[in-house]
């Protein structure tokens, strides 16, 4: 049996999902949570290009959350089952890191009157377009992000979302309740409800 | 013959390794570029997820830089063989796609001062970092950026880099001997080369 072992910060944000994926496909990990001061002494440094997560797999280390994901996925079962399958779950999550760079953006962000403008744009605009489209899609694929049916693209973004109260104090699941309804979905899944409860 | 319509800014940026992998390919496509007014007029609303590049393929669009390269990657003979080399391609690219986002955080910021900061930071500290990664990366693959061969990986990340010089007013090719050999080897890549004459 692998040994699985995940350093990322102790938030969500994107190592959020890996946590989701090892749950679901009910393997045993080693959740080992650093602090800011942590990685900036020493772990920045011995990662493989300078961020987390990182995910060793019997010792070897994989790094960049989507790179992980879509490694996972085929084992998962959340794959797409051909090439016109991936393409359609690749452009979701594609979608939504750009709404997490610009999330990412609001949180590096220094200057005071700088910082307030993009909270209000990212606040009042770019979510609002998001949802838009993410709501569209939904309805589409009834109730899934690709291909009418789950794949790890919706471990990606519930995963994700769940950071963005705390981050720039905005629940997605308040102001819309298609997102509640995916959120539950994925939080009900068998092996995250579990790991949920932890 | 299926027909291929790119729609992206005049300019590299994650435009141009569309392109490239277009040509490399040996396909005739519409290079549609358009100014920024354009976009914010008219098109940004007509588009998949207010993002470009995207790519009409006889009718469908496909968007995300990344989506649409490992889609084409196995007609163009750019792909891994198996899931492990296909893990290594998408941890390399997702590397150098966080150093774009730095590199747009930068071209975003508004603040003058925040900005002076942020160019010399990635002048002086992010950019030496990555680069010293990559040239790890390099010449543990034989002058290729994974598995030991020419990948999608290649082409992305020569293909966008061609647009940091006026950007930020760096270039890397000047600085790093090895990325303008890893640039030279791209760019002289059959109907790659043939594309940049034009």
């Amino acid at each position: 049996m692998s040994e699985y072992k995940l350093t990322y910060f102790n938030f969500a944000g994107i190592g959020e999902p890996i946590r989701f994926i090892l749950s679901y496909m009910g393997k045993e990990f080693q959740d080992i949570r650093i602090s800011h001061q942590e990685w900036a002494r020493q772990l920045k440094k011995e990662s493989p290009f300078g961020k987390v997560p990182y995910l060793e797999i019997d010792g070897k280390v994989l790094h960049q959350t989507f790179a992980i994901l879509r490694y996972l996925a085929p084992e998962a079962g959340l794959a797409g089952k051909n090439a016109e399958e991936d393409l359609e779950i690749d452009m979701i999550v594609g979608a939504y890191a750009d709404l997490v760079t610009e999330l990412q953006r609001y949180w590096k962000t220094q200057n005071p009157d700088e910082k307030e403008k993009l909270r209000e744009t990212i606040i009042n605009e770019t979510i609002p377009f998001y949802m838009s489209k993410f709501e569209t899609v939904l309805k589409k694929n009834g109730g899934y992000l690709a291909n009418g049916k789950l794949s790890w693209a919706e471990l990606y973004v519930v995963g994700h979302s769940g950071t963005i109260p705390s981050a720039i104090g905005f629940d997605l699941n308040e102001k819309y309740p298609f997102w509640k309804e995916l959120t539950e979905k994925v939080h009900s899944l068998p092996g995250i409800k579990e790991w949920l409860k932890k």
